[in-house]
């Protein structure tokens, strides 16, 4: 059992608390921690925003109202986590030191405005953070109310300026060594951009080189770098003050900027934003998409919990439709993320601001200040039901398939000139895949190329377009000891730096483990359609005879592999669509075109069934998911959630026995939005 | 009886007109003369972008060619509008001086090129518009062919130069006193924006600040009191010259950029450009739009006629489609503006010209230069028509009922974050309330929240999402004395500064006055629905049983009021959707919900009959709409128009006399698109 | 016959070769000199984005690669198209003199990036690109192995520098001589914009001017002038080196930023680069809208064949979807280039790059390295094929009917504010009247209003909006003669510099030619509909009763034309719709309005009839086009091509036989896809 936290027993329950907008309201910094109690709150992150407030002139801090905060609320039963307000500076900042703002890629610099946007490489940035997170190390990091850092606030973005110019070059001078490497990784020879003197290379700005992919990746690789000796440099004064203090980062799931699993030494604790549109389309599929974002941050750091830090009481105010959550969907919703490992429910944030943009977002506490608003009791009774739910504190998620859901992949098949030019459809295939698994309760990490394979039974590798270097090996290595590879079209394209494998596909020799040769791939207008027909066999049990194909079509050649589908149409008619072959010990199927889901469910159903994948014998009704944590004697909690707005049964192989009221059923009725939590 | 100029006896009927392109083009000038005598005209606006001609070098004026044109029109009966020519400045003055032009948000000054773009703040351009305005006004300021000043052109936009940011910066100092004063209204404190040095603070830019919503409103507010400085700088010559002779702006009906309520003083008539599109959805539902656009125009100065200073005489050439006006079309759209208010019509432009990008818009005379145009016969006919209406002149358009459409308010729900994003929906739900008297036949007037609300016995106050100072207590007292208030969702959130009221929405007391309390509001996805059941009463008699609503549900308690309908669905069903409460002498209407269109209609048909509203006892058939102007002995003229294309029959209450043609009648038909003036 | 490479004995077939991204892969490149005459190309563009291994220090120039590439080439029978490499410059020029690059219309100055943006304008760039010319021209220029120079790369595109604004002033101060005379053909009264010095006059840039239509196309005129300029002068040390070696550009079919009929005399050949989207939508509206394409391109010098410079082998990488061509869509439309004139086949490219943003662009060699794969074995079976196609190298195609597309006139109605804004249909009309002589296998040119009207019999001038200077004495003259001109609405409106005729439309006299009146154009909404009743008479034989109209109709009268069809409805209705005159010796018809497609397919049948513009008396089925080429005994080659993915009969008028195989027939059965060339 790994906690996250060791002052805390329970799961941590809180929110974002901005005690520095109401200093002239003390009646109400009163009232917050009362009602905090109220509503079964442990924890609250504070001073995320709060630097002008901290330090409202240069060098002079003021720390008094945030002892008296940090106290009251400890006072009242209530940890603080507290943050590094680095994501937004104050002022006279900005004004003084311009070079704190960001460049953008138009080649010009920010005013003072929103936040999120500092330069990661300006010094002066850098020693006033330094002397910031000193000043708080040194006063709070031994408090008994603080329990963790909350570096900054959801990095992201890039800065362009003169100075992270200088420092992608000197990047890239390590990487490569010599300007013959750049322009060979880069393919600079393409419309004759050899470069023959460092500074002749740019960031992709606006105005600017995009047509180097390689040199994309790397601006982006950079950028992420950059962001991590960024917060390396904010966490060292914390850790000189107290190293057994933990620190995180909020992370933001699919965020398209950043590399996240490059976070995975820096930060002691992954946490989480999680902003769901619900009740917009099929609450049933986002709950398998939100599924996989946690899933996604929990495998950064696999062998322990995760937080959520950030999520909704009831509407965000930002998206298209400021919709509420239906009564039992936060209940429901902030459970999942406890299902999927995470230690923690967390509101952004605990009372509605009375100005600024962010004032209609929704809150535990609003403008009319009352505990009988039905979101301020939606919390209260969840958090009434948390305390019930101290066993899970520390207990991981485990599991034996994975997704590969690479972020560097990502990169280079969003900025590919080809396909679909608009969406390739990354995501879309990657949920063909995890959907299966995760609607038939099977536990699964997604984890990225540089993750360790060697876990798992089962690996999903979908549209895995860039092979960087190793991956090739590592999955011929994974299949060669018996491992089963769930593969795709459009796999093995490119090398690290976007540059195409020559002699075959896929490439980096592992047409061989697949046994198949690919010519060439076919995209198909949205109003075109194929199809593949079955071949029966034991491998393709339980499937239908043809499936429906939309989006791409390759053209490959069988060479070892055995055919369990041929397409249909056109004039790839007969052709193999779906392979399998045994390569060492283990088995990879190999999806040449993109079928329609019940494909990846029927192909999926089957080799659960080979591998064993499954931790419980029950048939899940539709809209009901099974997540499974193990507790510290080694058995498992499953998590049952009905994401149905009726009440559903499910029964059950065994006796078992409610993890909160002990009671033992042999069948289980969950109602609407309800969570069950058996062991 | 309030002429708006005082040597005209007739309804005025012209245009814009620019000899100053057709100089070298002597015949036309002297044709142009007579076709208007032919086409009924008696009056031109002109010089509006003459600068080039009237200053050709620094200092060098040329007026000879305006003598002519101003004489040569007068003798043929023609009076003369003229223009300050602000609105276009010439070439050799921005390339001399060019702090006249205008830098936009993205911080970059324009090249010199199109029109309506200088700085207001430029002393220099300041100097030069005075001392051209100094010129026009010596020279014509008592020519007996002028009437009218007619000031700049389409007043709009914003600079953000380092003068105005200054002058910004002044405006602040001299409305708030301090920067905490300053930091608590824009509550700053928010993503630790607060500022500790005025300098600090810059408009909203592309690249800046924008998520602090007082100081967004604050630079509009600004930003119109600089175009309304700018105007009073432009007067001052022309007054001091003749302080007799009016002055008017061209404003633009429900332009977002300026609040035109502002102009109330510095104008002493209301005129405004009017360009709707006809025939391309419903034009009845348009008709509506365009009869609220002119009562808003009117209600700025509300107790005197305005005037139609631009419309076109068939298609304008900038819309996505240059559809022509259907026969009928010009003469039903253009005495729509005099039955509305207007004692004139007036057109861009008299004739089109050879260049430009304004060619192709619809002019009087057209390339051809010809008499025997569909678009001059329109023209001729509406002017001999319009001889006939005389007693119409300086009649006011009286009403007992207003409609609150607040600039400042609109410009608050636009910026706001949450809700439906895009379109918050204000112009809809204010059409909701404006519609039904519109349609009724009930003269209304369009007022903003600085508007006297004592005349009144009816006020819709639709989505009054900020109440700003001394609002609240303005609509208690309109109540309190026994006026009938109807309002909506959405009310009483925020105060001047977009702060949200604490303790209760809506809020400074007005949830008393209402007898509801708000909890929350919900937005409904577009394929979301539900409805309210109305419970049967006296007020509530003829509603149906059931309406449907959508975008949004106000989850409401009664406190006080009375509840006239409930939600059928979702959580919130059995709550109140629609109350209603005395207060004083009066009586407020609460709608908490977004209901269909024939929830209002009923509602109102109820409320006009319980108000006594309407000025005639008849059944207006579908698309006939009446207007009532206030003769000078007090009695009514009725005008009744038919926006079908078909002739429709009403049937009169009374024998009424024909005011054109004095013929009595006791059933009124009017032929399709036709126009009837009833006394 | 005029052949357009003397040395070539067959149709040249190959495409870009860039050997300079291959340099440390000297296997591949041996191998690829192989694989050519295994796919039986003939002919290699090479260097086109050489430079930067050309000249990889300045001044420094490496040729010795390239000397081997093109002897191998030669030795394996494969000629060398040489191009200069002005298209992308190296990034120690961008470096070392940053006035090469671009300054866009924004006025920042570009980055070094991308390709086809220097500035025109450059001494600097001119010099260096005379100094690289002059070497390559030296070097090259009497090797046996090269055919001809490939200039740049698509040209496009337009620099806003100063020294170009600079060059613009210099280029109006030459046409107009005072500024008296600008202002008036700018009409910059409007607005107040008469200029009163040159130095106030800029390009359109995103900050400036835009509304001066004259202007506008003025900078356009200006940008092709300065094209035209660059490549003269690009040119001039190649032909100091070998003036008998031939010269081409390779141009973009309808690419609005040139006028290429302007490069008629700059270039000995014509070529152009096609990539249509086969299989996306109607593929036979398709065929002929490209068909219109190389009709246009070779138009231009309508007196020898062109060359199809760049096409694709399957999928290009930069469309919405990279969709593949079916089997035999390669064949076909390679070989419709051929039909409609091309000497040439080529692709862009020959093998695939590894890295950069076009190494998905289908290319005869992919990354494989294969002659296995389809893409390979297409292109070798079209290079088999051609070879018993050279009876047709040099051999004309002529046309007695023309079609009118005229650029400028294209540029005003793009930038025309009025009628359907987005698209005023320039295009849809062009193709209503194309079409018909299309489908019905008559030769057309394509050609613009500077182009000798002599030759052709008919001549269609689809939505002429701009006379320029003498284009009306041209029509009037082609009809006096004899000519058959069919024209229609929204013609003659503007001169030159987009004045309006002044005294009636169709303007410089040509009502008088079409006995018409144009009173007004009415655009209608997608939601209207109109028709016209066809007049029965020997003239509309044939033709249906009525026909539907959509966009637009046009209020016209006669003036001694007859009507053959009015309007049906609307307030136009009985207003002529279509007529015709007799006019000299010749005819005009006159079309009113934007008819259905069957009425322009009906129209040009009686047309084709009446002027006996066939060349085989052939009922074509639907699908099956015919072309024409003149072979050298003056008699035709009939080209069938089937757009069908069926086998399609033909049956012929004659016995006639087969170009290729000698084999006589008299009915022809074409397979899907199929090319037949029957003489």
């Amino acid at each position: 059992m790994k906690k996250m936290v060791t002052k805390v027993a329970d799961l941590i329950h809180g929110g974002d608390y901005n005690p520095d907008q109401w200093l002239l309201y003390p009646e109400i910094l009163e009232r917050d921690a009362e009602l905090m109690r109220e509503a079964g709150c442990n924890a609250m992150s504070i001073g995320i925003f709060a630097w002008a407030t901290l330090e409202p002139e240069e060098g002079k801090y003021n720390f008094e109202w945030l002892d008296q905060v940090i106290d009251r609320l400890y006072a009242h039963g209530v940890y603080t986590i507290l943050a590094t307000p680095s994501a937004a500076r104050p002022a006279w900042m900005a004004e003084k030191y311009p070079e704190v703002l960001r460049v953008n890629s138009d080649n010009r610099r920010i005013l003072f405005s929103a936040r999120h946007n500092h330069c990661y490489s300006s010094p002066i940035y850098r020693e006033k953070v330094r002397q910031m997170n000193t000043a708080l190390a040194t006063r709070y990091s031994h408090h008994p109310a603080v329990i963790l850092w909350h570096v900054s606030n959801e990095y992201g973005g890039a800065c362009y300026c003169d100075l992270c110019k200088e420092n992608f070059r000197n990047w890239l001078k390590k990487k490569y060594g010599t300007l013959e490497n750049l322009n060979h990784a880069w393919w600079s020879y393409f419309w004759s951009k050899n470069f023959t003197s460092w500074d002749q290379i740019n960031p992709p700005m606006d105005n600017g080189e995009h047509s180097l992919h390689g040199m994309n990746l790397d601006w982006k690789r950079f950028t992420t770098d950059m962001t991590v000796d960024f917060m390396e440099a904010e966490i060292k004064p914390l850790k000189e003050a107290n190293p057994s203090l933990p620190v995180t980062a909020n992370l933001m799931g699919f965020y398209p900027g950043l590399n996240y699993f490059k976070f995975k030494n820096v930060c002691d604790v992954i946490s989480w934003d999680n902003y769901p549109a619900w009740h917009e389309g099929d609450d049933q599929e986002l709950a398998c998409s939100i599924a996989m974002a946690h899933d996604l941050m929990r495998s950064i750091k696999p062998s322990q919990p995760f937080m959520l830090m950030e999520s909704v009481t009831t509407a965000v105010n930002w998206k298209e439709y400021a919709k509420m959550k239906r009564p039992g969907m936060h209940e429901l919703s902030s459970l999942q993320a406890v299902a999927r490992g995470s230690d923690s429910i967390q509101y952004f944030q605990w009372r509605k601001g009375r100005g600024g943009s962010e004032k209609f977002h929704g809150a535990v506490v609003g403008h009319l200040g009352s505990n009988q608003t039905r979101e301020f009791r939606d919390v209260a009774a969840l958090g009434k039901r948390m305390k019930g739910l101290s066993r899970l504190v520390g207990s991981p998620f485990e599991a034996k398939a994975a997704v590969i859901w690479d972020t560097e992949n990502r990169w280079a098949l969003d900025d590919l000139q080809g396909l679909i030019q608009k969406d390739k459809g990354y995501m879309k295939e990657a949920l063909h895949h995890y959907g299966p698994l995760f609607r038939e309760g099977v536990n699964v990490d997604v984890i990225d190329e540089e993750s360790d394979f060697t876990p798992y039974q089962l690996i999903a590798a979908p549209m895995l377009y860039m092979y960087r270097a190793g991956v090739a090996e590592k999955l011929r290595a994974f299949v060669e000891n018996g491992g089963t590879l769930v593969t795709t079209y459009w796999s093995g394209v490119v090398n690290d730096t976007d540059l195409c494998f020559l002699g075959g596909f896929p490439g980096d020799g592992m047409n061989q483990v697949m046994g198949v040769d690919v010519e060439e791939i076919d995209t198909l207008y949205p109003q075109d359609a194929n199809s593949a027909t079955i071949l029966p066999c034991e491998t393709t049990r339980g499937m239908k005879a043809s499936y429906a194909i939309e989006d791409y079509t390759e053209v490959a050649h069988l060479n070892g592999a055995t055919a369990l589908a041929t397409y249909d149409d056109d004039f790839i008619a007969g052709l193999p669509a779906f392979t399998v072959q045994s390569f060492g010990k283990g088995k990879v199927y190999y999806i040449a075109a993109c079928f329609e889901q019940s494909f990846y469910d029927d192909l999926y159903r089957n080799i659960i069934e080979d591998l064993s994948l499954k931790t419980l014998d029950v048939t899940l009704p539709k809209g009901v998911f099974l997540s499974n944590r193990t507790l510290e004697d080694g058995s498992l909690c499953h998590i049952f959630q009905n994401f149905n707005t009726n009440e559903v049964s499910v029964s059950l192989p065994r006796e078992m026995e409610c993890l909160e009221c002990g009671e033992k059923i042999t069948s289980l009725t969950i109602p609407a939005y309800g969570t069950a939590f058996l062991i």
